[in-house]
């Protein structure tokens, strides 16, 4: 048997374990984790060295090292949320509805968890933690499989959570690391349908492509943004301004970053040359279409290619366009963008619900940043990623979409007619 | 561009138009199509009679042929349900809830629709306007793959349909049937993600797993029944063999009836000879483990293989098993089930309530039919297939489950901290 198969299995069998605990326990064994995490921080730092020696030999780029590297205050912060996980209540065995049939069978839907849960992340370790405290809080037993470059330091995070839940009732079974790089390993474990209830990738765009391309395990896709913020001719400009720097620069590298600005013809002349400069201030490059290019002339500022409007940059780099109305920005947003989060800012309630009715988007705006697509700020709490898909969560994917749910039926001898 | 993308571009910019549209508009369209059916019987009876032809040369199955073959009254009950789905509540636009952030954001989740919904099935012609019909329904536009044999009834009954929506505001587009019975056709629209929000398999395994192996478009998995009873030494005998009786005979070839028993070995000895007797009574053949195979020794009933506990026999056959204990009956179902619908007989509280939270199923009864798994038994209404998956919907997906939701954020200026 694989090595795959085997952890496929066994986390297989601790399922079955996961779902008969209560709150209590899996709270329980939460705290030793955390407590674990905090008791054994220079074993950590010392695996993340070897992993970002590694990298750094390998020439891994500064946004990627700066994931990779660990420091005290980080682990403290893993340990920190695994306690916060503990807080959250737990959805398993709310019973969603029950009734009676005519017939006198009572038929209830009650939550339950998924069972096994999958997750392949980038060379993030403090996801290891995460990720492994969602997926207990929530019942499932789960499998690690993260990025190669953070090896090191996912096999000892994953080896201190499996020590400290010796002495709880979670069985070490229920959070496995999978310690191999090869990607050949990686594609097994997205044919394990049998064993993994839902994958779920954690990254960019290029590694959500693959686990789509290639598992046979259903996938929820979270994360690509290529968000638009449009300003229409009736929009209160001293509004709108704020909101574009905030959704662009307050933290420029995450999927609800603003990506792209497109602008009403009737205020281009006016209010691009404007918006461009406050962008520039905060050192964003902007690329415009022909119009946008023209009207901020003597700047000779790059012109935006097909494939600019389709790109989510992560980066302080912005897309403007000057579109004739309020449909062509409605039609460009449901060809080009991802469907994160979309925005409007206008103060003209006809043009704001066609908006924010025709835009097929996880999150639809008016008037205010798209910075809001997350957990906490819409006040769901913690998440595992925003799911940009339509099936089974879309939006923030908490704690309650980590399960599923099953009827039970009480009768006393019924048949069918 | 290939007629798989044509297809697909048509239903997108259909599903824009459809979203839009309110009840009445829908439900004016959908009695337009029972209209229509109704006015052309001759004519789809005689494309059916050609498919059937070529079915009967063919050599094609007695059961799949009297699916494959339509009459007068089958094409007067695609009607009428084309009038029942108009009865139901239209699930579109209701807010599921909504709130107020401390910073005075707004936030609202509201249900609306997938966008477009694949169905590929199996040579069975009525399929045809019932998914069209809670497609329609619910806001999507659809596009319909149904079996080669059922070629030219899907392709007459796909333009009637489509004629009779010329009066209406669902467009044409928004029901197509692909008319080419090649594979490569059906492997194309398989990959088709960027325009097929669902692909809904709706037949037997093998159809259910091609579409699993091969769709890049998330799946909602429906059908397949391996059902187990487990009789418990516990058990009211009396009210235990009508219930086996009307779980196996009352609908051999449907997935919700028993294909398996399971009994507890202490009543093993004299239960068997009767519950057989009963069944053999209906016309059931037996197949039994060792244990069973002696009991009924003179009988000299077939052993059941490894490869029977695993199977859906969707006919008058049925296994049984006798067991040491309710443990090894969940685990045997645990192991061998399609994760359908589930029962123990017993009355025993404490047994019961362990079978219920223990075993891993979309539909677990105490007491009652398997039968009883169906939208419309369960109170939910018309249905699209019973799910046995567990993301997205778990149990029969109904007009709902058709839909997807969409967070509208108002505000005022608000940006992120």
């Amino acid at each position: 048997m694989t090595i795959i198969k085997e952890i496929c299995q066994r986390a297989k069998t601790a399922s079955v374990q996961m779902a008969k605990l209560t709150t209590d326990q899996k709270n329980a064994a939460l705290h030793q984790m955390a407590n674990a995490l905090e008791a054994n921080v220079e074993k950590i730092l010392s695996a993340n060295k070897l992993d970002v020696e590694a990298a750094k030999t390998k020439g891994l780029k500064d946004a990627l090292l700066d994931r990779l590297t660990l420091d005290q205050k980080k682990i403290q912060t893993m340990a920190k949320e695994l306690r916060e996980v503990c807080t959250l209540p737990d959805p398993i065995g709310t019973i969603l509805s029950s009734w009676t049939r005519p017939n006198g069978l009572i038929i209830s839907q009650t939550r339950v968890p998924l069972g096994v849960v999958g997750v392949i992340y980038e060379s993030r370790p403090n996801v290891t933690s995460d990720a492994a405290g969602i997926c207990i809080k929530a019942g499932n037993a789960v499998i690690l499989r993260g990025g190669s470059d953070a090896l090191q330091s996912n096999i000892v995070i994953g080896n201190i959570l499996q020590e400290a839940l010796s002495n709880t009732n979670v069985p070490k079974d229920a959070i496995q690391v999978v310690n191999s790089p090869e990607r050949k390993d990686a594609e097994e474990l997205m044919s394990m349908r049998e064993y993994i209830d839902v994958l779920i990738p954690r990254g960019g765009a290029d590694l959500i492509k693959t686990v789509i391309e290639k598992s046979k395990i259903p996938v929820i896709e979270t994360g690509t943004g290529n968000c638009h913020i449009y300003i229409d001719q009736d929009a209160d400009l001293e509004m709108a301004t704020p909101i574009i720097i905030n959704a662009k620069i307050q933290r420029p590298g995450v999927c609800n970053a603003v990506e792209k600005i497109l602008i009403h013809k009737k205020i281009a002349q006016t209010y691009i040359p404007k918006i461009a400069a406050e962008l520039q201030k905060h050192g964003v490059e902007i690329r415009g279409d022909q119009t946008t290019c023209q009207i901020l002339t003597p700047q000779k500022i790059k012109e935006a290619t097909e494939q600019d409007w389709h790109t989510e940059y992560l980066d302080l780099i912005i897309g403007i366009k000057v579109v004739e109305n309020l449909t062509e920005a409605i039609t460009h947003i449901n060809k080009y963008s991802t469907k994160h989060s979309e925005a409007i800012i206008t103060k003209d309630f006809t043009k704001a619900t066609q908006f924010l009715q025709e835009i097929d988007a996880t999150a639809v705006y008016w008037n205010a940043s798209t910075r809001f697509t997350d957990g906490n700020q819409f006040g769901l709490g913690a998440e595992i990623g925003i799911s940009t898909q339509k099936l089974h969560v879309r939006g923030p994917m908490s704690i309650q979409n980590l399960t599923t749910t099953k009827y039970t039926i009480l009768g006393n001898g019924q048949t069918r007619n």
